[in-house]
């Protein structure tokens, strides 16, 4: 019977590009982070990754095109497609939803990749999904 | 490469409990709805629920107890679970993430109850999902 706000628990989140998982709903992760600059151009190659922005303005890069995402936008990145999260304020707050198999940088592996027990077993989300 | 604006939307629909689809993410959809009073006691037995309180104030009736969510609570109705959801304020907008094959009010049936059609036919927001 666990409520998490969203609000409370993305503000209480202090690295950046470190997904948190606040939720499980039947396959999927609902994950919480905060951004800042860019993450790493990748792709989720059977996986389709949905957006949502909590708070500021971000961008999707794609090969041939940008997605802008304010307050409130939510974007789905088609599985499949190479593409780099990008946060345009300095402060973005966001909402993921994701498989529970997707890999945070799909193929990529960089100083930035959090592992999914990074992000099941956070120390600041107390969880029990 | 669309992109669906969470506020924007949800303001714009004019039916209570008419869940319109905004987005399909792996096999789950996203799904928007303003509520005003209740919904009907249900459960969907294979398929988990999740519950994001865009604005205003909601509860969801368990047989033993009851869950407050306000504005920016997320809340995951475990699959199995007889529930009834039941707005608290006058104007409370949802969203909600479910697997594709859940329907609106499980195995029960009334006037309030939509098919899929109508969630995904909306005629307030055009969906290209």
């Amino acid at each position: 019977m666990s409520v998490k706000n969203i609000y409370e628990l993305a503000e209480s989140l202090t690295e950046h590009w470190s997904p948190q998982v606040i939720a499980s709903v039947n396959d999927q992760y609902i994950k919480l982070a905060k951004i800042e600059s860019q993450l790493v151009w990748h792709m989720h190659q059977d996986e389709d990754e949905a957006f949502f922005v909590i708070k500021g303005e971000m961008k999707i890069e794609y090969k041939d095109s940008i997605v802008n995402l304010k307050e409130g936008d939510f974007h789905v990145v088609a599985k499949g497609t190479p593409h780099n999260p990008v946060a345009i304020s300095d402060s973005c707050w966001i909402m993921l939803i994701e498989s529970k198999s997707t890999l945070h940088t799909g193929e990529v592996q960089t100083e930035k990749t959090k592992s999914l027990q990074e992000q099941l077993s956070p120390s600041e989300i107390k969880n029990n999904y």
